[in-house]
């Protein structure tokens, strides 16, 4: 069963080598092992539900539980303190745009707050109902999952908007197609949230970015049915898919998803190579990226996350071997691993890898074959779990992400960094950081930035610190050409630093949309727009 | 010098060839020849300018008289009869970013239009001005053409709004690199319209749509400096990028654009097959599509288009000659022109192109080699010249486009024809039609197509009978999946049409936004969203 209060189905489970806590501890100090509030605890403090009886409606205090909070480490906090603030006052569960449509009515009616939820993955604190005089109401596209029409002679694809990554796929692999979305969050996260968050996957470098995959649809709005035309591409005014993507519930519910599928590639491998330095790891990265040579992924973690990589990976033995290869080979102190990937045609594969090799080999790179990237593909999901056994040490582990120019990739990189570094130092507390770029451009790259810290002496101690490492991080990002977010959203965390992108017209005109479509402010007030009663 | 009443420079003139006049003939009667007006005849017309003196704006007659008008067939017809209806008050030429900002505060202030003007080659309707009690001032960008920034690393190169395709590609050329965006009005159009219009290039197959260059930029509005900034990607809420490309002047002037450039490429070759049914020919080319093999351009002529390309070819013994060999290679009556081209990389042109012919040859293609590859590409800025001496045998020539995805494209393609065949036989009188495809897509392609037909016995009666057409397959093309403009946009021509795709809400939306950024309706009114006064 998935878990009430982490990532993922409790049955999964990810244990910290022996190697790897002493390598943690070498670097942030002790854990600090905070107690964990039980479901029965957290069920007992739900206030009673505000909403008029509906049949589409539960309000029970389990559900009402597990559709209150999303993935972010402050949602972690409250759930593993059960100080989860509001709950939702009730859950409804359409299984089709007229139920959806009928409880908007009802909410335009009743005077209640909507908020729709796909997989309850978000790291932004999209879904988190806020205090509110009037009642909330969590909208789960759970049961609006299936696989409507294919038409194979155009490759797309009509889901319901609640599919999450293994429906998405298995409904397509098993006619012989393949969507290609494949975000860490895959397991959990949602067509629906993909659209509505701007989600972009592993393989983004083949299939696109959710932008490129989304073709159209229907949004339920307290305006009525808003429907995206399908075609293939429109010189006709604005492109009001991308109105709708990223919109974060702002507009309406999103009741379906046309997406543009690919046939199932004949061939995909996935390889481990090592640079000897982030200066040539990030020439040759920009280098591939820029040469148009049809690779389907590119991933470089920087010498911090290629260490602690090797650190985590409990092998110390074969680790050393590979270590000692690669120092050999001129890899050593401040080597960098980059993974790449061919998928689709063999004969192209053929080429394509052939002509990474002879980039890659410029810039001084010791390839190890596919052992590192066949690692990388059976971990490719894994990552949220070690959330869990780094919590049971006493640590919390979150993740943040831009994107930039490739001009100035490595100093936005070393700033974010560096403010994440030494933002707990006041207080005496170490943080370990590192990055990797992954979706890379033409123009430039993502950065992808992990840190982690021990616990503090409480929870609220805990958040403190977080809040601190995100504003300094987030503050860091926006003063440096950084996008608040590549592939996360802005949900409510980053929604303080949209409007030093956007720009004051910018957020006028997205303002305005919304207004139209949503005059009494009852869908998500808070998320992408701050809400200006609680300025 | 540019032409004042048709296309592109005076010095460049095109012959109709002896057996294409018969050849037209043949199918669509006697062309009729109407007399033109001089410009002098029609400088004679221009009424005195209401606008206040300002001593950016230029209020002479041939300037006005200059930019009074588009490319459409209703454009053309109005500058050879002389019929303009209404010029602008006065035009100006601003060199900066606060020229624009200068001249918008005294237009807010003096209660005047403004239109923006890039190339002046809509064929929508988009820059001409109309009769309104307030004064029109039309402002030219022709002035901000340069180059003004390059970086190199991230392959980012910031333009003045009004460069045109020659201004765009010789200053990058000179540094090494090209933008690639090639539309058939690249001599004239400029990067401000193709943002501003959604344009699409010959080979976007390759470089994408303007979509895909437009990095970010700047645009002046009434309500101050709009500025778009500049990531690889995000997912930051709605993307304004997107806002801004199909706004066609109603939110703003565009001061700036970045696009996303690309270093020359090593290789560049064009190909010419045939294939002997449309049938197979359209299979071919969506298997192209679909396969992701790297080509540059990709191009199919219907049957009809294929005929008249070769009659009007003007070289009858060397095409009969080729007429033979493909008759004996099994292309005769029906035959499709396919023309694709390969740009890049060396040994990745060599596989594309075996990786094309493959495919190519399970549909049944006959290989010419370069020829006709060469010849288009020696051609692909001529068409437009061809109208001057169609009009000289009595004849009117115009194109319209759409895109719909694949399952619908051959349905489509002679729904269209159809209409326009037949539309003007209650006058009896013929028209010939034919189309290809080109810009295509995994989802679909897009449908240009050119109807031919003989002047009627006055202006008038002309113009009627391109309006009927245009509104035959304009509703044709709504009715039927595919929307109203791939690449050329709304403008006014498009307009009635474009509630139908972008549906009550959609269009709700953009009026919101826009009603935002221009109170007082001063930018563009009736292009895109239809002026509600005259409804």
């Amino acid at each position: 069963m998935r878990r009430w209060n982490g990532w993922g189905d409790s049955a999964t489970t990810m244990e910290l080598p022996a190697q790897g806590a002493d390598f943690l501890q070498s670097l942030v100090g002790c854990g600090q092992v905070l107690p964990d509030a039980s479901l029965d605890e957290v069920m007992a403090q739900v206030p009673p539900s505000r909403l008029p009886a509906h049949q589409l409606v539960s309000i029970d205090a389990e559900t009402r539980v597990r559709h209150a909070r999303g993935q972010s480490l402050p949602d972690w906090l409250a759930m593993r303190s059960g100080d989860f603030g509001v709950f939702p006052d009730g859950v409804a569960f359409p299984e089709s745009a007229a139920d959806i449509r009928q409880l908007l009515a009802w909410a335009a009616t009743e005077n209640v707050v909507v908020i729709a939820y796909g997989g309850g993955t978000s790291v932004a604190g999209h879904i988190n109902p806020q205090a509110d005089t009037r009642p909330v109401l969590t909208v789960s596209l759970a049961r609006m999952n299936q696989l409507l029409d294919l038409d194979e002679d155009s490759l797309l694809a009509t889901f319901g908007p609640g599919a999450n990554g293994p429906q998405v796929e298995n409904q397509l692999r098993a006619r012989g197609y393949t969507l290609g979305h494949f975000p860490q969050s895959w397991e959990l996260s949602t067509l629906g949230g993909w659209v509505a968050s701007r989600s972009s996957g592993q393989q983004s470098l083949r299939y696109g970015r959710i932008e490129q995959l989304f073709a159209g649809g229907e949004v339920e709005t307290f305006a009525g049915t808003w429907s995206l035309p399908c075609y293939p591409a429109s010189a006709a005014g604005p492109d009001l898919r991308e109105w709708v993507m990223g919109s974060e519930g702002r507009f309406g519910i999103i009741s379906q998803v046309k997406v543009r599928v690919t046939r199932l590639p004949d061939d995909e491998r996935f390889y481990g190579v090592f640079l000897p330095s982030w200066q040539q790891a990030q020439a040759a990265m920009r280098e591939l990226s820029q040469a148009r040579i049809p690779l389907s992924m590119l991933r470089l973690s920087n010498a911090l996350e290629t260490t602690t990589q090797l650190a985590l990976a409990g092998h110390p033995r074969m680790i050393g071997v590979l270590e000692g290869y690669l120092g050999w080979r001129g890899c050593a102190e401040g080597k960098c691993l980059l993974t790449f990937g061919v998928t689709g045609d063999r004969r192209q594969n053929a080429l394509s890898l052939r002509q990474a090799k002879r980039r890659l080999n410029k810039h001084g790179a010791v390839f190890t074959g596919r052992f590192l990237g066949n690692k990388w593909q059976q971990g490719r999901f894994r990552f949220p779990y070690l959330r869990e056994a780094l919590w049971k040490a006493g640590y919390v582990v979150d993740t943040l992400e831009t994107a930039t120019q490739w001009g100035n990739v490595q100093s936005l990189m070393g700033k974010i960094e560096q403010s994440l570094r030494d933002g707990l130092a006041e207080q005496g507390q170490r943080v370990h950081v590192f990055s990797h770029l992954s979706h890379v451009y033409g123009q430039g790259s993502s950065i992808y930035t992990t840190y982690v810290f021990a616990c503090g002496k409480d929870y609220a101690q805990t958040l403190a610190n977080w809040r601190k490492l995100k504003t300094l991080a987030s503050q860091t990002i926006a003063d440096n050409q950084g996008t608040i977010s590549h592939q996360h959203g802005v949900g409510r965390d980053h929604a303080p630093w949209l409007a030093q992108e956007k720009g004051e017209l910018g957020m006028a005109a997205i303002q305005a949309a919304v207004e139209r479509l949503d005059p009494q402010q009852q869908l998500a007030p808070g998320v992408l727009l701050m809400d200006k009663r609680h300025d």
